[in-house]
């Protein structure tokens, strides 16, 4: 099949072998797969992280979620945000049949344990034709909901987690930092539990107008308006939640530099290299920060249905596709925020 | 009168002006006063802390509790876990007589604003042979209640401010890493609340023993067994929370580094320079880092009555008697952790 296939920390596309559904897992079709900005980090630092993480944990690397590791000498294929189709089953699979259109949380099981569906060397994510899924973790796309936006899920239910973790109320107001697909989840989430204001900040006006359809009360560029005056202007008084989502070094520390006293930051933009802080800023104000991954099974299906029950529209985040061939270019389109949010690869 | 008085960042004891209470203060000369380790930093690291401050704060230095800033070209004198008795009243005071023995939370309030006392140009510290306080901050010790005990009232304030922003509860376990005062007091109030176990951790075996005084369930050198290591062997299993209390670069990280999924991270010692952190190792994770400062009314006063009720006996921790004269050589005597926990001063 077809595939664009990580091999030498580079991206290649290329045929490889189809995979075969084992016990309880489906063989399926990828309808759409959108391209997340955690992969393009992988391409870029991956090597160096899993240096980094082999350091920090006695000379063995860790995958965070207890995932068994991708061998980088073998090929791997990256996309964890599908929506596929079932086009056969393996054995002892009870509910799910050909033809039924499924997302899934990005995990597979087998007897080997644990494998990160697009971080595995066993399990081709969804930059390819074909994918193998587990019936259990497999939920059926409600009748109706296209399949570019139900490939949406996944990235949404990255915010809907996060905005759990800080345990946000009405009555308190939020920050989020930087507008990329996670950040822009979380507005999304923030608005859907009515919480405001919300001042959405990040250097692009494309990014800014998406944070605006998503019901941010306030969006600026930090060049010209910080967020925090930004904040002061539109409340400055009700508790205060920041969501870190830019994830770039130095950024953990310039918001706990300009949250008042007691803020919770939540730090969803996952900068993988090492950082600096002052401790005392945080001391001194009583600062919290929470560090975030990923989502829960319920969370995950909390995002699909707010999707389909059209509570939150994210047809404007999909600024483009690309067949299978068109990944690595897509990739490059990326890193221009002006041009895109999420790119969605379409094998068919 | 006489002082210890910081002067051009040096310690140097010398007669000074008496002070004067005003409106609602009373004068009162100081039975016993802590020397506390933030004063010993202060000395060492108040310069550059104050630059760092300022630099982080748009270029004026912000005192962390919303305190008047002391100017550092005149006087100050520390000295902020201090027990005394009222020899004067002020005008206004109704409730306070001449012979009250009292502990107050080392804040001063005037028409000038909140002053931190043992941090104030205008409200010399516990370093001093006199004090002014304002009554309406003031506790009266319990009949009964050896001064030397009462004054150490407010180190274990800070352990208890720490262990309730903790939010921990019966059920789960706790590792407390560097057991000088604050990591003491810090193991001291988890067993009040009945929390087991609890791991502490120090290089000293002398405060290793002033733990184990306190209840600590395990007491380990860090140089044989990680804390982390003993906590798997004595629990390994219930929710953890890990208390920093050493303060220096590279134990904010070195927590993350151990802590399973999930822990909660309380920052309690202040480390005034700048530090390094692996994000990754907190999102991987979905690590909490909560930082703490200082303690409030209500838990200043259950600290007292902790000490009064003997509940908690702190008297191990009381390892010399100082004059005031003696106030430079007893800042020498702390640095070495086998000689000495808590140093008093007693001007009389």
């Amino acid at each position: 099949m077809r595939a664009a296939v990580v091999r030498d920390w580079q991206l290649r596309v290329d045929d490889i072998a189809e995979p075969t559904p084992g016990s309880g897992q489906v063989l399926t079709k990828v309808l759409a797969c959108g391209i997340c900005g955690s992969d393009l980090h992988l391409l870029a630092h991956g090597r160096e992280q899993r240096e980094l993480s082999a350091q920090l944990n006695d000379g063995v690397p860790e995958d965070p979620m207890g995932m068994q590791m991708f061998v980088p000498e073998h090929d791997m294929v990256m996309g964890h945000e599908f929506c596929c189709e079932v086009v056969d089953v393996g054995p002892d699979v009870a509910n799910l049949t050909v033809g039924d259109v499924i997302v899934s949380m990005p995990v597979a099981f087998d007897a080997g344990g644990l494998h990160g569906i697009g971080f595995s060397n066993r399990y081709p994510g969804g930059y390819a034709e074909l994918m193998v899924l587990n019936e259990m973790l497999a939920v059926k796309v409600p009748t109706g909901l296209p399949v570019d936006l139900a490939a949406l899920t996944e990235p949404l239910a990255v915010g809907v987690h996060a905005v759990a973790k800080s345990k946000i109320v009405t009555g308190e107001s939020a920050i989020v930092m930087g507008l990329g697909p996670v950040g822009l989840a979380c507005v999304a989430e923030l608005k859907l539990r009515g919480i405001g204001p919300v001042i959405a900040a990040d250097f692009s006006p494309k990014r800014r107008a998406l944070a605006e359809l998503l019901g941010a009360d306030v969006v600026v560029n930090p060049k010209v308006t910080s967020a925090i005056e930004a904040w002061r202007t539109a409340d400055g008084i009700r508790q205060l939640v920041i969501f870190e989502a830019v994830g770039v070094p130095g950024m953990i520390n310039e918001a706990m530099r300009v949250a008042p006293r007691n803020t919770r930051i939540l730090v969803v933009g996952a900068c993988m290299q090492q950082d600096h802080i002052y401790p005392m800023l945080g001391i001194g104000r009583e600062l919290n920060l929470q560090f975030v991954l990923g989502y829960e099974p319920g969370e995950f299906n909390y995002a699909l249905n707010a999707i389909a029950d059209q509570r939150v529209d994210l047809a404007p985040w999909i600024t483009g596709t690309v067949a299978i061939d068109g990944v690595p270019q897509a990739f490059s389109d990326l890193a221009n925020p002006e041009a895109h949010a999420k790119i969605l690869v379409k094998p068919a």
